[in-house]
């Protein structure tokens, strides 16, 4: 089938699918998602994926409803039945339905409610170069959970689409966060700098991934804050998600930036690109 | 009937309203709502209410998908449906259904959708003594704004719950900011202050009335921030609401405050209840 969607045991099309209005998710955002891309119908980095989802949970005390090795397999079994062997698979856990009511004592007698959907996707280009714009970032103190309060990530990639630009990049008071949807790091003199996990910013998994490959290949990481000064005057400027495994950035506010070391970027980006080939069985 | 729901012109029963899988609240809290108290199926402050859904939504970029006058009808008949006069009628717009992407440029082709809901309910008891705790305000930068980005607010209020309290009081380093699904008020030397209307709080219905009646009584009104040693200085602490229009609190993280001036306070809580009177026709 073209895509499917899951809740709570049901299945169908994506457009047809209904849910509660009750849902905590409709009014409160009470929730938490995860979302990979697949190659070949295999969801990338499905284990660190799902590893996060309960994380997130856990964090906002709701307990995903499905043991672990059962939401593995109900993933790999969805991701198979979508024609495109490329795509996005999503999965949400929301609190449960109940009656509209901010404290959850006693909501969603059901218990929790699980989400998953998979579409045709594919993962972004990591031959072209982007362009972002740089916005404050007014987010809320909980940036490291993965939670569905997403309307000023909606706002900044809005602002960017209407830019003409592909990223938003974020920053609090000039210190740079990360993206309104990926984790952005910089290159400067041989070294991978990045922003450390804090309440600032989401654990990425390709950004996890990028680190480790570094490490491996001996480019020094530095995981510790740096500034728009530091963005703009960088050897090499990367973004990072799920669908974005190594994206160079070379305009910032119309400004070109980076491409002073592309040798060292190209090196990452490679590394990125032979992960995916061997996980994908390519 | 006991309950009603509306989702773009269809109705039924709360419990049994199904919403597209796909709406965007469901994935990005991308919307805006109101809610209000009946009397005697009147909606209280119903225009109020209505014009701050307005504005929340064209603070994000949504248009409200009816015009003033036809939500303000279906709203008034929604309410006279239900059996209870005493109910709380609520009221979303979200920006619409479509495929899950983060820009909305060209996100919900059939437009914005339009939920509400009317539910039994009562107005809290204000001969009643309140208890509250102190939390940091850890939400983000657009409180002004009456958006569906709720967790926080869930949180604090569940903490509050399992305290065995009424409401959160919030505070960004020791300054005073609202509660978690009120604005928090106080008296002192005579005079109501209450924080200045920024990003920093809802600008609150209830808030307004109570500030506009301390107005026509000759009470001074300061709108100013205030701390948290000013909170637990003061001869009475005030927290007000749709649901909430004037409550007394006199414990705070377990401490008794306020009952410093119980007569200043009972001449605004008379006020309250005489305005509620007047509008339900009672």
């Amino acid at each position: 089938m073209e895509n499917i969607a899951y809740y709570n045991g049901k299945t169908g099309p994506i457009e047809e699918m209904t849910v509660p209005m009750n849902d905590r998710a409709c009014y409160f955002a009470d929730g938490v998602y995860d979302a990979m891309m697949t190659r070949n119908h295999i969801p990338l980095s499905l284990d660190d994926h799902l590893a996060r989802l309960y994380r997130s949970a856990k964090l906002i005390d709701i307990e995903v409803p499905m043991a672990y090795e059962a939401l593995r397999a109900l993933m790999m079994e969805l991701c198979a039945k979508v024609d495109s062997p490329d795509a996005m698979a999503y999965v949400q856990v929301t609190r449960g339905v109940g009656m509209r009511s901010h404290p959850y004592s006693g909501a969603g007698e059901g218990g929790p409610s699980l989400w998953i959907f998979v579409k045709p996707d594919v993962l972004d280009d990591m031959d072209r170069e982007y362009s972002c714009i740089t916005l404050p970032d007014t987010r809320y103190l909980h940036c490291n959970i993965k939670t569905l309060n997403l309307l000023p990530a909606v706002l900044y990639t809005q602002k960017a689409v209407q830019a003409g630009c592909d990223e938003a990049i974020l920053h609090r008071d000039g210190r740079v966060t990360e993206c309104a949807h990926s984790n952005v790091h910089i290159l400067k003199d041989g070294v991978f700098r990045t922003a450390p996990c804090d309440n600032l910013i989401l654990p990425g998994i390709t950004r996890a991934h990028r680190i480790a490959q570094c490490r491996e290949m001996g480019i020094p990481v530095v995981e510790e804050a740096f500034t728009l000064e530091d963005l703009m005057d960088a050897d090499e400027v990367i973004f990072t998600s799920a669908s974005a495994l190594c994206c160079r950035v070379t305009t910032i506010d119309g400004k070109r930036v980076g491409g002073k070391d592309f040798e060292l970027f190209d090196r990452i980006r490679q590394a990125a690109k032979r992960e995916i080939i061997e996980e994908a069985g390519e």
